[in-house]
């Protein structure tokens, strides 16, 4: 009788938070890689560029000026999936056939007047500017839409089209598949367990160690046990706090902590500008702020592509977009690595 | 008051296999792209390569040979994700920290003995053997496994690491999350509306026209209505098919003639040899073959990730991960564009 172990035989994990379950076949990573090479993320980036649309002072597409901030900065998408104003498809509709307005607002926030800089070498109190002003747009933009969605794409192979730091943040006048999801699973194990989902399994991880990759007083981050992407990662508090704008002045400045420290263990990985899409997830808002939404936690999800180097990523093809989900190595291995990287930045110790 | 135009403005979708919805943005085509330009997939293959594993003849890196075959050929994966006799993680188990056994085999299948083909240029009664053998598989796994999963991932773009002509065939003990949700959609959409959800859909869609792509006597291909990635299609028999090895000889020959139609379109779009995942959908099988599955229809799913051109793909990235898949033309333009195509391959008429 061979006795289980998890870095050997394939197995199932289920994510409570999607209602899903993950392929875990952490054997697949004895496999040659005889494919796709990305280009690694370029390294000489001027620090201001006078054809960047999002440097201070420069013109955009839509003739509009950027003003010369020197902290964030935030403007409407130029080209935005989101407008307030679209009419409505109309509803004589077969169910095979169903159409719905979908309105909102795009916009764009740059972290930083440099282009040649990132959150992890960011000052504390830079990072600090950050999380108040995406605090400050939940708060204005939630006042009417149900669902604000900040997120950042960084680097070219996350689809990011401008090196300059920046996320965006996207308000909808409707709650998008994801969070949907995740608000039925967290709800209905409220109702269950009686507990937030995530309080109490931000409170097993801590206790377990073996996924946690950096936590402080306040905040974890977690390879979570059902990571999909290689080195995805789970950052959340450890009060009760259910949307950003929640924050407590001490819980923002330990947030801009653990996310320098976080992203620092990224880049310190492939010792490249580690690539990602992140994004928040809090309580609805808009007309759900006046419901009881005590099933939420607030957190952020981490999804980076990289696999095995700074150019060989993870591709989430055939099977998993056909089937189910894969991943190549145990979440608690990529905690581990993660875990074990220095907390001081690859491109500090080479200066 | 202005009327709505779905081109150009911002909506919902409704996909009724999946119970998600997609927001479809088509005035986003007319924003510059200035991020990630990938590398056209490669036009100089050998036709026979001694170092590919693939190749008639060739040993493998477990040191099997392979046959010296001239049609299909089928043989183990050497670096499965599934494998027949994982041991079980066991069932001492929290809620937020449950896994499952799995347990499954993972083949191989060549289309054919040369690196330099590819399904649109091969003959019909080639792609007919591929469709036997595929039948041949599901009827073969299937006696067993609930779920077989055949998947193609073509181009380096999609993850595929070796150009030969290639599918892969994934069996498990379970059933995936794909599946398992359009088993479910499927079921409930039967039991309201008393006929088979994708067979009323392909009779609305073969009447409306403005979304089909290729059609027979008796197999249609659609951009579906609910797409997401830009010039996804949906491919299905026009007669009531549970699973793939229940089609007629007449239907297999049908079947080969609208792909090598289709194939020949998607690699006339770019002219080059389009990239895509593509995998079948049918009713479970092994313990579910003996339920009742009238509620399933088989299918396939084209997903290929380019959106302007050979160079330039559709990144599913921040948004669509954290909230909602989004795309940036109509499945009406999509169809349409795929339609107006020469249904002669760009490489015949170019020779
Ligand atoms: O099995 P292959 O072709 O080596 O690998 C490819 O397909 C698999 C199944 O979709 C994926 O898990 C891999 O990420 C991808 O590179
Ligand atoms: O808005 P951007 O940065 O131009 O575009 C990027 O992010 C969007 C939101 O995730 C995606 O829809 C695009 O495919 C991606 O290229």
């Amino acid at each position: 009788e061979v006795s289980f172990d998890p870095k050997e035989h394939q197995h199932l994990r289920y994510n409570p938070l999607r209602d899903t379950w993950v392929l875990v076949s952490a054997h697949r990573m004895k496999r040659p890689w005889a494919g796709q090479v990305e280009k690694p993320p370029e390294e000489h980036i001027p620090r201001y560029d006078p054809r960047n649309p999002l440097c201070p002072g420069n013109t955009r597409a839509n003739g509009e000026v950027n003003s010369d901030y020197d902290s964030t900065f935030v403007f409407e998408n130029d080209f935005p999936a989101l407008q307030p104003d679209a009419p409505d498809p109309g509803s004589d509709q077969h169910p095979l056939f169903q159409s719905k307005a979908a309105r909102g607002v795009c916009k764009v926030m740059c972290f930083h007047p440099w282009s040649d800089i990132t959150l992890p070498l960011m000052e504390k109190h830079e990072v600090v500017k950050v999380i108040d002003k995406w605090a400050g747009l939940v708060e204005e933009l939630g006042t009417t839409y149900p669902w604000v969605q900040i997120f950042e794409n960084k680097g070219a192979m996350m689809g990011c089209s401008n090196p300059h730091p920046h996320c965006q943040v996207w308000a909808s006048n409707f709650l998008p598949n994801e969070p949907a999801l995740s608000d039925r699973c967290q709800r209905a194990y409220y109702q269950k367990h009686g507990e937030p989902m995530l309080l109490q399994y931000a409170r097993q991880e801590a206790e377990k160690k073996e996924r946690v990759v950096v936590e402080s007083s306040d905040w974890l981050a977690v390879v979570p046990y059902w990571a999909t992407w290689p080195y995805q990662t789970l950052l959340l508090p450890r009060r009760h706090v259910l949307r950003i704008n929640d924050l407590t002045t001490e819980e923002r400045e330990g947030l801009a902590d653990i996310m320098k420290r976080l992203l620092t263990k990224y880049d310190n990985l492939f010792e490249i500008s580690f690539p990602y899409s992140m994004g928040w997830h809090g309580a609805p808002t808009g007309p759900h702020l006046k419901e009881d939404n005590s099933h939420w936690q607030l957190h952020a999800h981490y999804y980076p592509p990289l696999l095995r180097s700074a150019t060989v990523k993870k591709f989430m093809v055939g099977y998993e977009m056909l089937a189910q989900e894969q991943r190549d190595l145990t979440p608690e291995q990529a905690a581990e690595k993660l875990r074990n990287l220095p907390e001081e930045h690859y491109k500090s110790r080479h200066n």
